[in-house]
């Protein structure tokens, strides 16, 4: 007769612990994983541009099982980008290969004219790769879906580019704060209900990437960002049961702020010792992080050394998901990340953390 | 009878408040403030390129005595650019505008081919501008003089051109160690002699600028950085009596590291409260900083609102010297920067900062 299992076995090593659960080991995935680093994936390229890879669910799902059929990493992330679902908000985007926005958005009437995103109807294709992962992925590897966070997302639409200090975007906040609160406010809807639909896919677990929040100081963050995320995070809780981790690159000055917000996880980025991170966060958050991706460079033995101070720092919190500190550099050697994976299996079962 | 002044009286507003005096106001200078924002500044590159205009001392002593004329700034800058001396090292150097290195330093065997920069043979134009600016400047006005910190320009020499990670600079680094500290340390014997001669020439002040240190974590800043930085110091501490700023750009992880560093002032970029900047590094620290530069782009109200509160941050400080968290964007409407040194002063005044 067959048994119902139960929740707990039903969970991907990474929802436990996400959860705040102990699970089997510390679980290991990479931001970038899927990328250019890997010789399979610059050879799938050769034949479909960016755009077509992340629009065709056949392709984006082989390129995210990649790194999967290479490493033993715990988590597989979507192959897409943050950008993806702009376009069907009304804004088109190009990638060359960092993303253009022609059109910038520097007006509130430009902001008005822009459409919330309903992703069932607008990047079916999304939740289509989402399907077809899930079904190849074993059942204790995690599926992670992702949207970019308001604030990201709004430095690319109203600076229409990569940016050092993306001051378009920055003094359009200042400058227009209604203007740009709609904007924030539109994204935020749409990022919420774009990550349910990933939840309903399948997806086991979601991550907001806000990669230029750094940017801001923690006054303007707690003015202009905080209540745009709590009201992503509440929505997405009150529609979807998986985790959601938060990625603040650069807010080694805002987690304090961070610690207002209900999520899982927070991803912490390389500048700060996790430590460091965990003593601001509190022991009740599960961290995630935070390699210096420089350190795939290093010797063997450095890398080594490297990895178990940042399992160490990790075991302070409730839990640690292991990763970089920011995405995977493209002149990586794949074959250090086969050795980091089976270093944080190894340290952690180890030392039973 | 002519009495000799006494030291205090020589001494630049700024020079007294970083020593840790009080003086009459909150002195402020402005990164970045004779550049392209001011008209008259576009005007003069009309007619000479960047290169040129730094090495002409009279075109370079006009270019830094026009936000002199235009403001009641307390300082001036030396107009001339981290990457200046480096050519006279056995580095050519192009700008379009960011500095371009054709042969990035890769190998040991490139480090040992550099030479140590003696300044007054290699880089007199630098000097006599300085000479130029000092005897046009009021007594009470600071000429500042500076030179790139070891880590900014190692990253511009390995990587060869800006980047956002610096990747190729970071790995380097943790690659190889050995190759990586000689090429930091001859950097810092070249630019504590370098600074030495600044001073010589009539520099009020001196300030490293360690634009990409934010991109190592504290234990490497430990471990490569610190110790080359704690030779620049005392080097240029045995040889020349002025003050020194270390402005270490990003740096929010590192403050703590940064204690360890002898120097006179420590200036914070605008990622973190001015108020967190002062409680790490302690009471006795003259900080400096930390507007955000987008605050520019705010409406008088916020703008003046803002400048208070890095005033009021400041206060808890040895000595605060008010700047830009980062350089000045070149879109900034001029009669802003008025305002501000305006601000500066009379809220300084009237609160007895």
């Amino acid at each position: 007769m067959l048994q119902t299992p139960s929740v707990s076995e039903r969970q991907t090593i990474l929802e436990r612990v996400c959860r705040g659960e102990r699970g089997p080991r510390v679980p290991v995935w990479i931001m970038r994983q899927a990328g250019r680093y890997l010789p399979d994936y610059r050879e799938l390229r050769k034949s479909a541009d960016f755009l077509t890879a992340t629009r065709t669910p056949e392709l984006a799902a082989q390129i995210t099982m990649l790194p999967m059929r290479r490493f033993r990493l715990d988590a597989a992330i979507l192959f897409s980008d943050i950008m993806t679902p702009l376009e069907s908000m009304g804004v088109p985007v190009r990638f060359t290969p960092g993303p253009i926005v022609d059109v910038p958005i520097r007006s509130h009437r430009q902001v008005k004219a822009l459409r919330e995103l309903h992703a069932e109807e607008r990047v079916p294709f999304v939740l289509e790769t989402i399907r077809l992962v899930r079904s190849e992925l074993e059942t204790h590897r995690a599926l992670i879906g992702f949207a970019g966070a308001p604030f990201t997302l709004f430095c690319y639409l109203v600076e229409g580019r990569g940016s050092k200090d993306f001051m378009q975007a920055r003094s359009f906040l200042l400058r227009e704060p209604v203007a740009a609160g709609d904007l924030l406010t539109l994204l935020g809807q749409s990022m919420s209900s774009y990550l349910v639909a990933q939840a309903r896919a399948g997806a086991d677990a979601v991550m907001l990437f806000d990669s230029w929040i750094g940017l801001l100081g923690p006054a303007e963050y707690r003015r202009f960002i905080l209540p745009v995320l709590q009201r992503v995070v509440s929505t997405f809780r009150s529609q979807a049961r998986q985790p959601i981790i938060y990625f603040a690159r650069g807010g080694a000055a805002l987690l304090e702020a961070i610690t207002n917000l209900d999520v899982d996880v927070v991803g912490v980025d390389w500048n700060l010792p996790l430590s460091d991170a965990v003593r601001q966060l509190g022991p009740r958050t599960v961290v995630q992080g935070n390699l210096d991706p420089a350190y795939l460079f290093a010797p063997r033995g450095d890398l080594g050394a490297a990895i178990d101070r940042v399992l160490e720092s990790g075991a302070g919190a409730a839990g640690h998901i292991f990763n970089l500190g920011h995405g995977i550099h493209q002149d990586t050697d794949p074959d250090q990340v086969a050795f980091l994976v089976d270093r944080v299996h190894e340290t952690s079962e180890r030392l039973g953390l």
